[in-house]
């Protein structure tokens, strides 16, 4: 009989969030699981990873019946630790998320969520990060959940070019209003930022980063725009950030 | 007469590190700086923003005649703050580093001085990090601070394709030794990562992220191909992270 797969499940809205339980719910039939996630929400941390302080690691009951694991660190340190200190090998797929708000577009740069799948795609496990446009710490994850089990077991069926992971965003949208999956590129849209200053009881000056977020890409073939059409989008993400289609105009200059 | 360009200079290794003053005094001829930069070491954070504490500003006196500030956040915090809290306006170009330590290969993917850079990409601004590869905080930057001058210099001539930006790592050595500039594509080499585990004085397990840096690509294209034949390596650098190549294998699935 075959081997059941081992799967590692992280996340960056800390152990705690509604986002993993679901991902938990949505996957643990599809395998042994193994839980390691922040202890403290860790949004925005990107590929951030812990070198200036020592990396704690707690054992949770949190999820009854699964193996878990608190982190103090980042998204990216859970699938180190997991990989090189708990495991000792590699698991045969990464999940990570759901992630409360959306990891489409350039946000991937940015996402605890998306970094721990691409730390998995280094590693050269298949691994996929999971992402709910819905900010709500009570989101419902319905429709998420059955999006995220397919998901993942087709990857688990099919596999992943190496290298490569799945960026998988999922509108705020009960299930039957659900148009369909759609493999996308990353689009050309960013945030336009401001501070929102403001003065603490002392009289210190402190910021709020807030913004705005405009999509510049006119593109049909976009996981934003897959998103407004009602669409589950997949975005294949990888980690080369060499622009290729520069090296022969640099080659030119004078140096 | 043309105006001066506004130059922003950041990094990750803060205000205080000896590879920032060695940018400042390398780039200070050819424009107005602002410098904004971390006011604690922040290796390894990567592309992290700070949304879940308030940030802070503080003016400095570090660098005679110039003006800088102190952040209490990110590099990419850094950034945005210089654009949309003190300049207003979109800087001519942003030098990060120089930072002490490697940022070729993947190492970009965690590097706050790279972010930064990849950051000012995002916003459309010409953009590079360069980083010597010595760890040691006393450091000579001699030869860093030649290239940092010359690469900004043609920078500021040429411009850089929209949306592309410079890793730049220069090796260990004496100038005289080094044997020039080569463009190059980011190498497929990784971490194998190492968990060095200790006890503290209360009987608690801690961690520390340690490991070797392995380079399984045999290209002779590569940055650290480039940095073992004695050259300074640059590699234009993008954001988009979508794994083009494998978006219609991934159609071919049944889902």
């Amino acid at each position: 009989m075959k081997k059941r797969p081992l799967i590692l499940i992280t996340n960056d809205d800390s152990i705690y969030a509604k986002g993993i339980a679901s991902l938990i719910e949505a996957v643990k039939d599809l395998g042994d699981i193994l839980v390691v996630a922040p202890e403290k929400p860790q949004s925005g941390m990107g590929h951030a990873i812990t070198v200036n302080h020592p990396l704690r690691l707690q054992k949770s009951d949190r999820y009854e019946g699964i193996e878990a694991y608190s982190c103090s660190g980042t998204p990216v340190d859970c699938v180190k630790l997991a990989i090189y200190e708990i495991l000792h090998e590699r698991p045969d797929i990464i999940v990570s998320g759901i992630n409360h708000g959306a990891n489409y577009a350039t946000n991937v740069l940015y996402s605890g969520t998306m970094s721990a799948a691409v730390e998995g795609a280094l590693e050269g496990i298949p691994s996929i990060g999971f992402s709910l446009l819905d900010h709500d710490l009570d989101a419902d994850f319905d429709a998420s959940k059955y999006y995220a089990e397919r998901i993942t077991q087709e990857v688990l069926k099919n596999g992943l070019t190496k290298g490569v992971c799945l960026n998988v965003n999922i509108p705020k949208l009960p299930i039957t209003e659900i148009a369909g999956i759609k493999v996308c590129r990353q689009a050309k849209a960013y945030w336009e930022d401001k501070f929102d200053k403001r003065q603490d009881p002392f009289g210190q000056d402190y910021y709020w980063l807030t913004g705005k977020f405009e999509n510049f890409d006119g593109g049909e073939d976009t996981d934003v725009y897959a998103i407004q059409q009602k669409y589950v989008s997949v975005v294949p993400t990888q980690f080369d950030m060499t622009a290729h289609h520069a090296i022969s105009e640099i080659n030119q200059w004078d140096i």
